[in-house]
């Protein structure tokens, strides 16, 4: 078999560039992307994943649903579903987010997608005009700025602090929009435990946020798939809550409280949106995984999501005070990181004039990874910041990458 | 809950419409698959469908491996996967297409998709720039039409007859293009069984699309959900199978052969071309569902996929019949309509002046549907068509949904 790849990949090659799309001309493979999966496969410590920990899958669980699922449902789960996904999981999950977040829903306003990455690329389709202006928070979701990207805005970054979006900085933005005579399509945001920040908006700039989308008319995309992974501090209403005209779209995801591998995740909007979106959607995939929607509606009607989630608390949260601490013993002066109350990373600055791509391999051959944070900015014009994850390395790795990643620093800074 | 949707939905209503991206703007829903999906929960004999019967879907099959896959393999099938699959199931593919259709493949070529919706898709991101042309056949997959679509090529239609796509029509097309300065960017087929018309793409008429490939220097999409479902006749090797140059994007599912419900297929290309849309689908979705890739991989590599097809042809086999022979007693002169050797689909053609569109309304009152066949065709042009659907209805309903039908048309063409 590799004898004939080896043929078809020697013998007379087409012009394969010939064929692309002038966007998918565009579309390159990132280098750290592929250096970093290299990794994942070696033993190197490897900070830089953004997995969540398998022990953490409900397996047991999943096994009992699955089992009375395809006995009772298998017509069902097994059969082509509707695009807006199985009624019954958009119901609950209705009924989940009321009695969770305090967010009045009806299942129309909730559409089932394949992970809520399917919904940022839906959202780009749907709402993006090449040139539109969309707003992020600098630095941002990586996945987002590929998915938005496609469609061809016109990014604008917002800074981050400890309270998140510096949304008094969005707001001098906006004057200038004005000015110029642009408008803002919509502000993206992760709003709790940011990915890949680790910081929350407070509640007082997400109210600020919603006054700012009335005043300028534009919408927010909340991201929100990090916040019933809260190990310290006290919960915040997601910015949904406050949203009382539909200006928010809200984008749930069962990666970190079920199963990634579910691609399951939701969109709750104004029922206005969500219709054009599933007009969109049955153009891309027709539907969601229905054997995932049926066993995820289960999940979450009789209590298993409730009786899991501490669990998934109290495994991660020794992780995140491994990191934390050792962030505090071994880093040399200089170097400032964020303290998450939940999620899945922190985010470390270094003093100017380090850059942490050029930093990467040096720090590979000490057998540590991470992500530099470049590639989180829509800009690509920060260079001194890194990304670690600290849910998929158990205890005593995370203290030994840490102090490894410390030394290296210590030496670039000397 | 649903006053406050009530409340939300007239509540001072934002200008939903100008937020809308301008391909948003028009995507509109099909009316007809409005009208039928109220059919669908009715007890109106519904030929209009495309679901396989449930009673195919093999689920002691999936019960038991399901259950030794959560049991042996619980961290792989519930955690992310890589873009392109899950490589055992693409090896198990690989060596499938080997064995069963003698094309030689490696694993490289192979990438799982959400459902051969989502190749579609994928391809028209990767290779369509507005204006591009892209020729299907005339009546062609109406949701391959919506994929493409969105990118915005210039459709050209090539008529169809029992052998296939007329490919000396197109021999004339790709001279008037050459003369024009224009190119052809690929061809799109369902090669066997063909969806709506059920027809056939003849050996020789598959030799001749290559040839002329290589002339006119196109590529050729061929879609393949159905070959497996043969009923009567012998097999015929996939386009695909004449392929040396790798001018070929073949799509196959696991959608009638395993379960629609997983949104599983694949696209076997030349690695080239698998690459640039690897990197596509990253921003789409990130992965296909990993849980229903692991379980179809044992399907396939176990053999469970050779036992069951013969049995899923065993129970569709008298459902073809049944509707052959019900279009024989009771069709009026001036109807005809295709002999399929397989797949799902018979395709009627009425009498010149007969509008099956307008002429719906008038069936499902007398309790049966079909899918009127103007929207199969890329330029809306034919209006005496239907799709009529075997594989879902019993046998006893598809003779009696025919014989209500033909009493409509025998009335319409007096």
């Amino acid at each position: 078999m590799e004898d004939t790849l080896r043929r078809k990949l020697e013998a007379k090659p087409l012009n394969f560039e010939s064929f692309f799309s002038e966007k998918a001309l565009g579309m390159k493979a990132s280098e750290i992307r592929e250096l970093l999966k290299l990794v994942e496969s070696s033993d190197i410590i490897s900070l830089a994943g953004g997995l969540p920990a398998p022990e953490t899958f409900p397996v047991e669980m999943i096994k009992e649903i699955s089992a009375e699922v395809l006995e009772k449902h298998a017509d069902k789960a097994l059969q082509y579903g509707t695009t807006k996904g199985f009624t019954p999981l958009r119901l609950a999950l209705a009924s989940w987010m009321e009695r969770h977040y305090a967010i009045p829903m009806s299942k129309v306003e909730i559409m089932m997608v394949a992970g809520s990455q399917q919904a940022l690329d839906l959202i780009g389709r749907t709402f993006i005009n090449p040139g539109d202006v969309v707003a992020v928070e600098a630095p941002t979701y990586l996945a987002a700025l590929n998915a938005f990207g496609y469609y061809e805005p016109e990014f604008l970054s917002i800074p981050l602090d400890d309270d998140g979006m510096k949304v008094d900085l969005l707001e001098e933005k906006l004057e200038e929009l004005e000015k110029e005579g642009k408008k803002l399509k919509f502000v993206y945001t992760v709003s709790t435990f940011q990915n890949p920040a680790g910081v929350t908006m407070s509640v007082e700039r997400r109210k600020k946020l919603i006054e700012l989308a009335k005043e300028y008319d534009f919408l927010i995309v909340e991201d929100n798939p990090y916040s019933e992974l809260r190990y310290s501090g006290e919960p915040v209403p997601p910015i949904k809550h406050f949203d009382d005209e539909g200006r928010v779209l809200y984008l749930g995801t069962f990666s970190k409280i079920l199963s990634p591998g579910f691609r399951l995740g939701w969109v709750a909007a104004h029922p206005h949106f969500i219709r054009k979106m599933e007009i969109a959607k049955q153009a891309i995939d027709l539907c969601a995984n229905t054997l995932s929607q049926v066993i995820a509606w289960k999940y979450v009607e009789e209590g298993y999501l409730d009786r899991h989630i501490p669990e998934i608390i109290e495994f991660y949260r020794p992780r995140r005070d491994a990191m934390l601490e050792a962030l505090e013993e071994y880093m040399p002066d200089g170097v400032r990181w964020t303290k998450p109350d939940g999620g899945m990373f922190v985010w470390l600055t270094l003093p100017e004039g380090i850059d942490t791509k050029l930093m990467l391999e040096k720090v590979i051959a000490r057998g540590v990874a991470y992500v530099p944070g470049e590639a989180f900015f829509a800009h690509r014009d920060v260079k001194n910041t890194m990304r670690l994850n600290f849910t998929y390395v158990p205890e005593e790795k995370i203290r030994e990458g840490v102090r490894r990643l410390a030394e290296v620093l210590k030496e670039e800074l000397h």
